[in-house]
């Protein structure tokens, strides 16, 4: 079979005038960046609409079981199911997050989907796209230069002199400094840095860090604001910093909101792109799905739930997070609810849940993967029970899509089939959109159709109130999705409770920060783990964004090269001047 | 009169079609980012131009005179002129250097022009554009990550693992990496860091820092490189690191070298935007001006002087720095030269070197730049004429364009004209393009276009030879521009010139890296300093861009926020959702 980046490369682009106008936006709606990527401007809709809260499409997430280190294909089958919707004559769109060029220089790779299920240029959805992700980290960095450069400047002027200026002291602490910097590459060395050494002029030396940029507050910001003026007000919401007597200091009190959120115009505007069949997609904001939400924008979905008559948007990691938080914190923001959910399962993963051996990239894959074994897939069927189970915790449907692998075989398939509709799933469909598109997901897309006709959106529920207390509403999803007996608040976090609530943030949404190797919070607990205790063992607040996250365990916020990087394979082809290597 | 904001957003932009247009550029060679800037695309139009090697425009570079920390208007003066060239109905054309945001968010503000002299959209020319910059960034910071973790595996795995994976362990020297990292903001903080704390995973420990972006040798090359493949071998050829056995470890050895090339792929095409009355400009890379050569690409370059009769280009500082650069780096490596110079004085400046009292931004200006003192002008005047001689020294006419205050009188206009005409100027001639814009710039316009045809390009010579050794090409440029008897040679130097004539690169050109606030090495040396000895502290390899740089005093690659930044006044407007409080 050919590689992705030669299918990509040999699927002819429709103009972005051909895929816009699929959506019936009209020529002005779009703002072209190179010849295959455009913007679509969401006021000159918005105005043309009347607002964006009458949406016509059925809205499809698409979430998965707890995967292996290796993924098992969601943005593959989000595309398929695109492709399939397309092929059955529905008009549908896909909406999915802006891909980090970390992964994409380091171990993972590109994340455009696969085979015959892409986004094509390839290239532009990997690489800068419109430069949405760069502009987060301008904005994110100006706001961290904008903090040291004012603890140097309290620290050697005078009250009367910042007076002069129009300016008070803000008195930070610099052992309080919330905002860390960003970079959007894979780089271990910036995980823990000390700044400002040199001489004095050269800022306050301080311990603090980089986070790749995706994981930026202002990645859920821009995931999350319904429009300019709200994208404004939630950077001006943040807090950065602490002063020295505890109180919070905002972005809006370093007078450096209006800046950012100058620098994030364009980024608000989504992306259009289109699947190799031609269907639009719509790329915008790749928050990470453990301390942040894990979704892309709002404002996309509200673009093309106002134009296309099928939705699918795909959610980071397995149900347990990506989704719950997809329903809790996007849709609870957006007040727009799913009508059907599609859970993507895999005969790999499921032996691995089994008990299968262990798995890691770059490695020789164990014989149990590649041959016939249903008992290891029955048994790890457990964990795609609890996924169908949580998912159905919302009230909704689910629909579980088998993508095939060439290893996998009729018995594996058909096991996975009957489990799921023992546990409650309303269908199991194989589909075969890496090898074959569209054309190998239209029973998928047929049953996914079936599942919206039945939909009632009164029948949907999230996981908690936002009145709760920040404990029960961690309990809640404990108890009610990971499976745990209870939770643990450790001292650490109870603080933050106790901080938080006496400053009015404990009506947020939480957001938690776990592995998504297992339900629970421990990676080598795969299966559906019961019977434990969850861990709460801190608790940080994205006030801008508008959730608090809770840590259970150690989040790594900045990933690391491998000894043989991926970027050793890209280089540009002499003879063309194209990408080559790009997968 | 009205803001520079104010005037720019009230001058109605022409399409980016009507723009390419009065180049003959056809809309297949536009591509589009936004609605008002294009990159136009290079290989299209090389193929059918068959080339670049015959341009048919008349090619003035804009230079000044020393100038105050305020900056003396050249970028105004050079779209001014580009202005007034139309007036007369020339067809002609900017160049200019792409600004970095961090001095827009810190002291300086933006760097479009002024006034009625200005490149529009100005919040594209300042903020974003169209990401060239961003990615120069990502493509350079790809290359720190990859050094560092190559450092962390070579001290983790055998040998034998290496060999596995098809590499071979470089034996990097840790206390030798020569790569930093880069951000596009002024980050005091991040000058000097020891990156690398944490847990052993999170990588070695060693001391760095962070540039400004336009400080990487990324934006040299860019700036340098002729096509892609002259682009991609540029970056193969970069020394970041040393063994420890004192070898150069390259990019191309970090194979790296293919993905930062991929990473600039569309930033190798010259971005296309106009001035206030329709002159197309092209913005295109912008190095230093000390450690790097401080001018406009050349493809930018390569394209303007292919289809306009007149091509204005802006090189950093002052003539003994960016144009001297110009001469000796750029038009060297392009083969191309120049037909005549514009030397932008200002009584202001001359006023300063004539013995003013010091000039401090955000200070009150002292009362005798603000009353007439011919005698102060006058004696200033020895600045002028030194830069005049220096520019007559490479064998082009000068013509002086004497930038009109509110605050001059005719006599200080005037003592000005006389001294340059003595100096032996071709012409000196007062423009008022900042109040008046092209207007105000005609007379110039016409001095510009007598200079030139009466250019003799037999008549060009270089400073220095590139087969003279390191130490003679120095002090060929201390002794022949900088007004100095000799040069020293300190130890470090000597060091260094010993081990890269070893190495084979002391045929490079070299590239001074010295204040730019006095023609010597001392920014306290006004006028036109003499009877000293110009001291070289260290030197240097720039072996992708294709130059050696000498260190002759501290040079800041990171600069500083103020007390008071300038991203305090921008934010959006909330009624049209525009940027404002740019400047």
């Amino acid at each position: 079979m050919k590689t992705d980046g030669q299918i990509a490369a040999e699927s002819p682009l429709q103009s972005m005038q051909q895929i816009g106008a699929q959506l019936g936006l009209t020529p002005e709606e779009l703002i072209p960046y190179g010849r295959t990527v455009a913007k679509v401007d969401v006021e000159a809709l918005r105005s043309r609409l009347g607002g964006f809260d009458s949406p016509k499409a059925r809205y499809i997430n698409v979430t998965a079981i707890t995967p292996t280190p290796f993924g098992e294909g969601k943005t593959t089958t989000s595309v398929a199911l695109t492709q399939g919707l397309g092929r059955i004559g529905k008009r549908s769109a896909a909406t999915l997050r802006q891909p980090s060029m970390g992964p994409t220089f380091g171990i993972k790779g590109g994340a455009a989907g696969g085979g015959y299920s892409q986004v094509i240029p390839m290239e532009a959805m990997n690489l800068h796209l419109t430069g949405d992700i760069h502009a987060i980290s301008a904005a994110h960095n100006l706001l961290a230069a904008g903090i040291d450069a004012r603890i140097y400047h309290e620290d050697r002027w005078s009250d009367a002199f910042f007076e002069r200026k129009g300016l008070h002291k803000l008195n930070i602490d610099p052992g309080a400094v919330a905002w860390r910097r960003v970079v959007d590459i894979s780089d271990r060395g910036l995980r823990n840095v000390i700044t400002g050494l040199g001489d004095r002029a050269d800022g306050p030396m301080r311990q603090t860090g980089f986070d790749i940029t995706v994981a930026s507050e202002l990645m859920a910001i821009l995931a999350l604001a319904r429009s300019l003026p709200d994208l404004r007000e939630r950077i001006g919401r943040i807090i950065p910093a602490w002063s020295r007597k505890g109180d919070p200091i905002t972005a809006d009190d370093f007078g450096a909101a209006g800046a950012m959120a100058a620098l994030l115009k364009d980024a608000f505007q989504p992306n259009l792109l289109q699947t190799i069949e031609g269907q639009p997609v719509l790329v915008h904001a790749g928050p990470f799905a453990n301390i942040a939400h894990g979704n892309s924008s709002i404002v996309a979905d509200d673009v093309a739930r106002s134009l296309a008559d099928y939705v699918i948007t795909e959610a980071g990691f397995a149900a347990d997070i990506g989704f719950e938080k997809f329903c809790n914190i996007k849709c609870r923001t957006s007040g727009q609810v799913p009508d059907a959910v599609v859970l993507v399962a895999t005969v790999r993963a499921l032996k691995y849940h089994g008990g299968g051996a262990g798995l890691t990239p770059g490695k020789k894959i164990p014989a149990e993967y590649e041959t016939e074994n249903v008992e290891l897939v029955r048994t790890g069927c457990a964990n795609l029970a609890a996924h169908i189970r949580n998912v159905r915790s919302f009230g909704l449907p689910v629909v579980v899509a088998i993508n095939a692998f060439p290893t996998d075989t009729a018995a594996e398939r058909e096991v996975i089939r009957q489990e799921a509709m023992a546990a409650g799933a309303r269908d199991a469909v194989v589909h075969t959109g890496f090898a074959d598109g569209g054309r190998g997901t239209e029973a998928l897309a047929e049953a996914v159709v079936a599942a919206c006709d039945e939909a009632d959106a009164a029948s949907f529920r999230f996981s908690y109130e936002l009145s709760d207390s920040i404990e029960d509403k961690l309990r809640a999803l404990a108890t009610g999705l990971y499976g745990a007996d209870d939770i643990e608040i450790q001292p650490a976090a109870a603080a933050r409770i106790k901080q938080f609530s006496e400053l009015g943030h404990d009506k947020l949404p939480v957001c938690v920060a776990k592995t998504h190797l297992s339900i629970s919070h421990d990676p080598k607990r795969r299966g559906a783990p019961a019977g434990y205790v969850f861990p709460i063992r801190d608790l940080r607040l994205s006030a801008g964004a508008g959730f608090l996250y809770a840590l259970a365990g150690d989040i790594r916020t900045m990933p690391g090269l491998p000894s043989r990087p991926g970027f050793m394979d890209i280089d540009l082809d002499p003879r063309t001047g194209g990408i080559i290597g790009l997968s």
